[in-house]
């Protein structure tokens, strides 16, 4: 069994890296870090764990995590960029599903997050982990840039039209919209139940983290500048992202459905649904799935709809594919059991 | 005290009428019907009642309804239309809240509702009930045409920017978000808990009833072809629709917000909020109120964020707006209780 | 109008108390305070009130709560205490909605509430400001501390048998179900949507603070002492409590259903409903309203069915009660809109 | 691999069985059946499951169920009953989820379900499926009904105190909350989500079906007449059942606690919590458990929290563990998926 740790176990994506862990075929955790629960059983802070774990937290030691074939890390921005050289030297593999590798400009990082960068010379060689578009690059990598989840949706319900040449890239429209568990388990007024449940609004309209991220995806696969609109939005639900992109096509394409079905063929993640499909969140709750369905109206716009569920591809589903390609198995190894429907 | 019927009072609509006229200061509702219900104590159908009306439910008689001076028809499409001449003969003023007068054309009409018009010569002399757009109309109106949950909250936010001339009428793309009440209170699987709750998706993309309704207003206002790509969702939660609309400014405008704030300054119940504002409709929860915010993004880009309760400003609460001017009141009477906040 | 203050505007009672005085006809809220967010308009904690509210918040300062006919205290517990004296002696009425009068024993307080009783002497003296059972009292009291939300439903349900005699309280139980809003508007992991939604369990049933409170009153009714089982459990919705009570009949009682009646036929906020009536928490939200089912079953079992708002006759709209009482008013004043339904 | 045929597969039970069996390694799906949807791909009914399942609704013909080793009836009460003598005749086991022969009394039955009895004769050879209760019995049957919801947490919780003797079986309470996916998937205004979001309630006190089923199991452990009031309550949620079950002891009890633990040591799917822990639904979800634990009060009370999955341990799962012991696998295979957390 590969040996897996986990930095950071007492988050929502920790609690789901875990989930999905404890059945995987091929790797056991074997290191589960919690600065403040160090000692403490991981079933005391994850009751419904009680009988499926027996692992304790431990802190955060390099020596214990070096121990490791691979290390994901599920922390607050800031985090894996300062711990994240020392591992690699000692030959761990790291996916990190925090926000640290994923600009490769320094300046921007340090311009959105706020600050100075522990470990800028590693931002050239961190991997972009979607793999739907780096997957030989995420087989090779030794420190992957796990995707946002926001990104995730986004990039890959708009990535057919620009890898084709067929949309406006000059004006993009991506209104998200996320379920409450995007937001982390962070102690805050905002994210109360009494302020989340019967309730919908939009936030950060005027600027969020994760435009720059998707910009700089979409503007790899268009190879030049590209211009979007991200608004995102509160779900009162707990799990799922839903992107509804809006676009212009530049010329009568024949077949849109044909140009996403071919892209994503050898992508076992990605499924295109009818073109006359709403797809709900529900249908991948829980899941490495991400479904899109394209509508085309007359005379040349289109709505992509991409779903995912945020906990899984949205963040630790797609952390666990990325280290099966890393890891040399099967990308979908322990993701393949079907949502929780209904 | 005036007299008032509601016709159809077993539905979420006819249930908010209900709710706010018990305590309207002018009016009285001495009617309610129910063809299946006829005879039962409304308190019966609504718990929520019981101490709070005493009427029994009757049957949709044209003498009773004759009796009133106001009737509001909360049914289902194809009712109003057949009831409304004989009522409108004998000096009954009508607010439809059904979708049978919103449409002046009778093909589109007849299109887009699935059955043949049953008063096409009214359509022509409904008014569209938007006091923000026809207050005049409306205080002369015998016959008002309550506007659609959609469209009140797309049309109001983009009214301004449309009247103003500053923005691109040929690319206009509204993203509507609408909690479940929406659906109305029909025995369906769609609606059941298990299906809205902890879920969300796009339906209608190829068309919703609601998109002529709204292209007929903003065509009027623009005096011209109007192009607007209009996607609807369903949120898990009971009250509220949020409208994200996005466009292209045509010229630079320095002061957005100023054009919106004189545009509704002499109407009440639309309050322009801050440029960085995001609001929730959580705070317009059980209110008349539609709260927007207009935000400017580079180089040319606006987003404006419009929130109503749908079964208020969406539906019962625009009614008794509607039907205070057509009865020579203040158009606020009955509509100033703040929101249930949180 | 009344000059009210509100100590501590910021959590959940705090804005309900506001949200029912904004329309109270005899009231006006002149003053209220929060010490983190001093000179801040209530608009900006509380987008819901923009449009409604121009207040800002103070300090609370003695002197400009002096200046008010009668203080509401929507604080934690242990504030009330420290500041009731000093306007009690300039001659403002003050209800109190946190706990610190509500139990007559300072030991008891002292064991269940972990720290010093600041004013001990006022223990005595507090009224216990249950309208229905201590109205007399409370119309001449400086000083009421306004119950809890649990206890005011699970009382309510129990008083009639009690004092008619013909329950045995040596075995009653009080299984009781809250929404989430009782918990207060504290940034606390346990309350985060993530935790709440989707999610049902009991808490704290090896001993509650409102048990003692409880079996004070029960027991001041009994005239002797009572044995009560309390498990209260959280419920996945913000408003709402609803008390399941047990007991068995020490007798044949003929008509326990006219018992309920007559004891509260003058008390206008508690509704007894039919003998097969299961009430809902909706048919209660946002009023001041327990609405009360009783069902007997062979041979001597009774359960009663109580529900309330927990914000409202559970918190703020009790406190209104008892504040329209001391300062002449009657009861129901600004009390009277029908719950929002559904 | 077993050849498993589902009768009734648009159901939420349904889908629950399909979901588990999906990935059930010696079981494989092979006939399911819809009579309105016959011909229609099951992807079709449930979007979820695209790209995980094949197969198309078949009409429930005898003849293609005979096929199977083993059918499961996720079908309304009154359909497995008719079907079941000649499938038996044909040497296929059945798992009858419906209540169709859950009680031994056909008086009783018919009386409470309102129907005739098709198979009166197979109500004495029927195998109650409680494996913690009837494993070897199981383990032999040829026809086993699956038990209800309710009965399946109220029986494993209060079960080894009566086996032990030591609780006054004249005086029990089970205080029950059930998810709405507990009332199935019909068209019904009771259960849109308007009626049951942000709302709670009890129903039927006056009777449910399940009390009889519940009284009929204890009254088997006890060897005698058990009196139990069992009041089930409606939660704003969709998946979960919480039983707080309330009791006396008739003697001194050194270790409650371990009474339970070594009842249910052999029980991989009953899991006793600490004495002081509050299982919550939410660390069940999705999965096979029963987690309880248990309080005692002084002088004499207990009160035991029971929580399962009402979809699985209180249906699909549960009917897999039966149907794992009757084909002789070990009765934890395909169940072993640690819950969705969070």
């Amino acid at each position: 069994m590969t040996r897996i740790g986990i930095v950071g176990g007492t988050g929502y994506t920790g609690a789901e890296l875990l989930r999905l862990l404890l059945v995987h075929p091929k790797c056991e955790v074997t290191c589960i870090t919690s600065r403040a629960d160090a000692g403490t059983p991981v079933a005391t802070a994850w009751p419904s764990f009680r009988g499926f774990c027996d692992l304790k937290f431990c802190a955060p030691d390099v020596g214990l995590l070096a121990e490791c074939d691979l290390v994901f890390f599920a922390t607050p921005n800031g985090t894996a960029m300062s711990a994240a050289p020392e591992l690699l030297k000692r030959g761990v593999r790291i996916v990190d599903l925090s926000a640290d590798f994923r600009l490769r400009s320094q300046t921007s990082w340090e311009q959105w997050y706020g600050m100075a960068h522990a470990s800028p010379e590693l931002l050239e060689t961190a991997v972009y982990g979607l793999p739907e578009l780096n997957r030989q690059a995420v087989k090779q990598a030794r420190l992957v840039a796990n995707p946002g989840c926001y990104p995730t949706a986004v990039i890959l319900g708009l990535l057919p039209l620009i890898e084709a040449g067929v949309i406006d890239v000059g004006n993009l429209i991506a209104d998200a919209k996320s379920g409450a568990s995007g937001a982390g388990r962070r102690a805050a007024i905002l994210h109360l139940y009494g302020e989340v449940n019967e309730n919908f609004h939009a936030y950060a309209v005027d600027g969020h983290r994760h435009h720059p991220e998707i910009v700089q995806a979409l503007q790899f696969v268009a190879k030049g500048p590209v211009d979007l609109t991200f608004v995102p939005h509160l779900l009162p639900m707990f799990r799922g992202i839903h992107a509804t992109l809006y676009g212009r096509l530049l010329t009568a394409v024949p077949d849109v459905q044909a140009i996403y079905q071919q892209r994503y063929a050898s992508h076992p993640f990605v499924r295109i649904e009818d073109t006359t499909a709403h797809p709900d969140t529900r249908s991948v709750y829980g899941t490495n799935l991400c479904r899109v369905s394209v509508h085309t109206k007359k005379p040349d716009r289109v709505v992509v709809l991409s779903v995912i569920d945020n906990l899984t591809k949205g963040a630790a589903g797609q952390a666990i594919q990325n280290a099966n390609l890393m890891l040399g198995y099967d990308e979908t190894v322990g993701l393949t059991a079907p949502p929780m429907c209904p």
